[in-house]
C-alpha cells in the first residue's frame, strides 16, 4: 500500500481531535452562557475571562488543523 | 509497507489526544465560568488557581504536539 | 510489515492516554473552581488537595509521554 494513503487517514483523524477541541470551546461558553443569563449584570467582568479559557482550547484545535494541513501539503 | 506510512496515521492519533486534553482545559474554564458568575466576587482570588489547573492539562495538550511534530519531521 | 512501523503507530496512540489524562486534570480543578466559588473561604484550605490529585492525574499522563518517547527514540 502507497504510504501516502496514510497521509489521508492521519488527516482525517487529526480532525476528530480538532472536533474534540470545539466541544471544549463549546464547554466553556455553554457555561458561561449559562449563569450570565441567571446573572448579567456579572457577565461583563467575566467575559474576558471565558475568551482566555476558549483561546486556551481553540488554540488546541488549531494546533490539530496545522497538523492535518502538513500531512496533506508535504 | 512503508514504516513511515505509519509515521502520519500517528500523527493524525496525536491529534486526537490535544483535543482531549482541549476538553480538559474546556471542563477547568467552564466550571470557573459557571462558579464565578455565580460569586463574582470571589473570582479574582480563584482565577489564578483556574489558570495553574489549565496550564497543567495545556501542558499534556503541547506534549501531545511535540509527539506529533516528531513524528512528522523525524 | 516492519516491526519498527507500529512503533510510530504506538506512540500515537499513546498520546490519545495523555489527552485522556488531560482530561482527568480538567475534571479535578473544574470540580475545584466549582466549589471553591461557592465557598471561597475554605478554598485556600483544600488547594493543596486538589494540586495533589492534579499531581496523580498529570503523573500518569507523563507516563505516557514517557511510553511515547521511549517508542519514538530507541
Amino acid at each position: 500500500m502507497d504510504p501516502v494513503a496514510f497521509k489521508y487517514l492521519g488527516a482525517g483523524l487529526a480532525c476528530i481531535g480538532m472536533g474534540l477541541a470545539a466541544m471544549g470551546v463549546g464547554n466553556i461558553f455553554g457555561n458561561f452562557l449559562s449563569g450570565a443569563l441567571r446573572n448579567p449584570s456579572a457577565a461583563d467582568s467575566q467575559f474576558a475571562r471565558a475568551f482566555i479559557g476558549a483561546a486556551l482550547a481553540e488554540g488546541l484545535g488549531i494546533f490539530c488543523l496545522v497538523v492535518a494541513l502538513v500531512l496533506l501539503f508535504t
